[in-house]
């Protein structure tokens, strides 16, 4: 099976502004920003997406939130806040099947959301 | 401290459109609903928001995600999709100090996503 944008930047095949990586996760800025602040945080481990994942990755999917959490600390984003945005699916507007949360700050973000 | 009012909610207090519960988390309709299924998804135990969660916090969150997967396939939105937000502070657009997932689905989702 080819592999997944995200890994391939994971695999530093094809460059990105990888701003984290840790041993479960690694998070880089998306390259169509939609606020400011626009990072994708991805498990390095690929779940094509949260329907997908089983409870064996719950651990995975809890530093997944922890790590967003962080990033979004580390990106100056923890007092005036921020959002968080999981798609699945079509209707969801999934564009690469590997899941990733989006971070998404530095401005006021609007409701609803999207 | 007063209450949240999901901790109301929780605690049969307030009513409110329950679609899941279990022993850790609790799930109801949004009363001001964004898409035609809107569901908000929120830890029993109290996390204010994500930036306050602390690593012994993991497992809960990696429950909050599975759950919010397990919600919407049985809210019949695993196919076409569905999306999922947790804001954080004001530019998030938090509105209740307690952390929650909002589950969107039963239309096609926009981008920028608010």
């Amino acid at each position: 099976m080819s592999k997944t944008i995200f890994e391939r930047i994971r695999d530093r095949e094809i460059p990105a502004s990888i701003v984290f990586e840790d041993e479960d996760v690694i998070a880089f800025r998306d390259i169509d920003p939609q606020a400011p602040i626009h990072i994708l945080l991805t498990p390095k481990r690929v779940i094509p997406r949260i329907n997908e994942a089983l409870s064996s990755d719950k651990e995975l999917l809890g530093t997944l939130l922890l790590k967003a959490a962080e990033i979004a600390r580390n990106q100056g984003l923890a007092e005036n806040g921020y959002r968080l945005v999981i798609n699945n699916g079509p209707d969801g507007g999934e564009t690469v099947p590997h899941l990733h949360c989006h971070i998404l700050g530095g401005r006021t973000m609007k409701w609803p959301p999207g």
